[in-house]
């Protein structure tokens, strides 16, 4: 029975032949014999039997019963007691069908590329610039090292942790919000706060709790992807104001939560992904003002808490008394991505929701990476690494700033950031952002689109540079690749211009 | 000026008074003199110069800046230079006024007490047997401190991992499927599996992604509260079928499906959370097949995968062609919970969805994490510990489940789980769970009410006992406890019913 077997019974065969030169003896010989009765046979045909092929081939049962055994191993021939032999039936190999899927799950809520560059793209670039995570060598590797293990050794850790997390580390996140500031105190206590793992999940938690689907909330533009994808999958529609290097207006803050109704505001007041802008305090206090008079909640996304460069952080939520501030922090990116934690700060009614949120959606957050995390925002070290690397980021955002200026103009630069891991370039609004970034690709320099920070259509032709990635060295060269890039584009369309 | 500041004054008089016993010198004597011109004062009061106090108390100027140094630091007195020393503005202590935020949060979609009492009630009770993990004394702890060990001393760990997870540890999952299985292969691969921090979060995202709010999903009643309450947190409407110590009925699974025109069925075929029920092969086969006719998905929770006893789990994923089932697991009960870290298997388009909720929602679980988890369940001692760990709860289970014959009569126990980690307990439909849950708490021994496990109200009164906490060797007297709260109820009831 040739054609549906055909090949199958050439790569038996095949097998066949290899095993008879590699052990030439009778077991093989009648293994052969019998795969080739196999391959012509179907499905439930029955074999010789042992007595038949012991007189066939003149040897022992136990040769036979051997080489019976290899094909019964293979799933070729299955043996039913009492009756004799036969040939099995095939494994046939089907290709799954998904299809019905497409129906049973619909079209989708959100669009497909919700996960920005900076998360989906390695970092095995040579000149990786799309990053949103400062390089290794910047992290205190010494302190995560022994504080995990630390954390191995002892054996509380082991054991569930509490809900809403060790009281000594949500204890460090409170005072955080102290730390660097007068004597007056904000009254925040361990009570106050949550520990998340990462704040990611956070904002997720903290969208969903104090927001019903259908409902606005404002936010700046530009602003960090995760954050728009967050409120869209909690689904929230965005209600952007635009903002340049320096805070949104108080004026348009106001306008967008009446006009809109959301009681909502998720900003980065402090060093601001991608721009790296800073509000002053008179902009924070304005901007306080109409979230108090508005009745809203101002969610403070403080991503860039370890990273002052010129200015240090004091939270905006430090000013408030009347839980109008809910503030978020993470340990991710300044101690490291393997301690993954950082914790969510609220008063009042909306604490109580936010707990209940983060219960049902992680249970807790591992007890061994909440004691290593304490363990290196504790130690002594930790505070020296940040004077550290607040000039090893210093010296890279000036270097950068400086090649950016030097080859691609001082218009491109938007500003110099008093803070954070980026720069924030602006091209001249012909230039196609996604064409230009593939090209760098392509010669080894990725950096991240500006279109990814904007809830709507960007107003003009953004990227995010980060000068927190693996090759400081390297900086010079990576905007000769872009500088180069554009040239040629633009040499391009000159010609296009004069045929 | 008594009055508003009276008590203060009292509290500092007394402070004052202890530290004038403790050092009676000429600097704590002016101190108190201070004090004392402070409490009587208002805010603004000018005080004695320093001229005047040295004349006034024959003492040296360095004395009396001792004693103001002293009070400056307590914050009682400020210095104006050239001008002169200050009562200081009294601290008012303002009550925050969040009474705003109840009309800004509107009223909660999902009602209050929805995290279980197996998670929020602490282990500190002295016969606990509430909980939902094993004690430590179950888990792998050599080997667990072993790993994380290593990781602290692994580089690669430290930087952002892969979003979907470490390659290896996705293949382990995978390859688990397969595990104590014929030669057939499921085809799972680690390309389907998606490392998730825990298991409840792998069910939020896969509701999430799979349905829309306001789709209906069929679950088994009762069910893990979790899955209830995730959900509802992602705005499904939950459709129950009834199962008691079998499968639910094939025929109840189609009609629920098709009435609600759910596509979702989130079940645990495997020693069910809190039942212990075990679905049979057959049992399994008629439900895939409703699975598959109706264009459904199955969302498989093998949480107690590692917890066979007398049976062991073939995941139903293992006879999915299609991608009808969605798998769920996690090792943060059988190897630690301080190790959070599971995984999601899913094929077709649906794999797809839920990895960029995942990716929105967590962004990716902590490297040193995934490779721990990797070291412990890929180490020769996971599997002895495995055996050993099958022992013990074989142990546990008959001890207790033999005292609850003994005790609490045969009729009680519903039946004995041949897997998992809990009995489930019936008592008279007359008796008052809550109360006698709470009964018991006073005397020390703690358990879960049943009712936390029924979407809707509960057909009986249940109770659930945890078989793997701290203490085995006090469950007789944990039983007796629960008897003897039954038997005065009883007895009350008795006098109720005859006046």
């Amino acid at each position: 029975m040739p054609g549906a077997g055909a090949d199958t019974t050439g790569v038996e065969e095949s097998i066949a032949l290899l095993s008879s030169f590699m052990s030439n003896d009778s077991t093989t010989e009648i293994e052969r014999h019998l795969r080739a009765l196999v391959a012509a046979g179907a499905a439930g045909d029955r074999l010789p039997s042992t007595r038949a092929l012991v007189s066939q081939f003149a040897v022992s049962p136990l040769t036979v019963q051997n080489a019976m055994q290899r094909l019964a191993a293979a799933g070729l021939i299955e043996t039913r007691p009492g009756t004799g032999t036969f040939v099995s039936a095939r494994p046939t190999i089907t290709r799954s069908d998904f299809s019905w899927q497409t129906t049973a799950l619909g079209s989708m809520r959100t669009g497909h590329s919700v996960v920005g560059t900076a998360m989906s793209l390695d970092s095995t670039v040579p000149i990786a610039m799309h990053s949103a995570y400062p390089s290794e060598g910047l992290l205190p590797q010494r302190l995560i090292r022994q504080a995990l293990g630390r954390a191995a050794r002892r054996s509380p850790d082991i054991d569930r942790p509490l809900l809403g997390g060790m009281p000594e580390l949500r204890a460090y996140f409170a005072n955080e919000i102290d730390a660097n500031t007068a004597a007056r105190a904000s009254g925040i206590s361990s009570d106050d706060t949550i520990v998340v793992p990462g704040s990611q999940s956070a904002l997720i938690s903290v969208f969903r709790a104090l927001a019903q689907p259908g409902d606005a909330i404002v936010m700046e533009s530009p602003t960090y992807w995760g954050a728009i994808a967050a409120a869209r999958q909690a689904g929230l529609v965005i209600v952007p104001i635009a903002r340049g290097s320096q805070a949104p207006r108080a004026a348009e803050l106001d306008e967008a939560l009446e006009t809109s109704g959301a009681r909502l505001f998720y900003a980065q007041p402090h060093f601001a992904n991608p721009t790296g802008a800073l509000w002053t305090a008179a902009e924070a206090a304005s901007l306080l003002d109409v979230i108090r008079a508005r009745k809203a909640f101002l969610i403070e996304d403080d991503w860039a808490h370890d990273f002052g460069i010129d200015a240090q952080v004091r939270p905006l939520i430090w000013h408030d008394t009347d839980g109008h501030v809910v503030y978020l922090r993470s340990l991710s990116k300044s101690v490291s991505p393997s301690l993954r934690v950082g914790a969510v700060i609220a008063r009042g009614p909306a604490l109580a929701r936010i707990q209940v949120d983060r219960t049902v959606t992680d249970l807790y957050v591992s007890g061994s990476l909440q004691a290593a995390a304490l363990d290196v925002v504790t130690d002594p070290g930790w505070r020296s690494h940040l004077v550290r690397l607040r000039e090893s980021l210093r010296v890279r955002r000036d270097t950068l700033a400086g090649y950016v200026v030097e080859h691609l103009g001082a218009e491109t630069l938007t500003h110099l950031p008093k803070g954070g891991l980026n720069l924030w370039l602006r091209f001249d609004d012909g230039v196609d952002v996604a064409r230009l970034v593939a090209e760098c690709l392509s010669k080894g320099v990725s950096m991240a689109p500006g279109a990814e920070w904007y809830p709507a259509e960007p107003p003009g032709s953004f990227v995010r540079l980060n000068f927190s990635g693996p090759h400081p060295e390297r900086f010079g060269e990576g905007v000769e690749v872009i500088a180069a890039a554009l040239a040629s584009r633009r040499a391009l369309d000159g010609r296009k211009g004069t045929p």
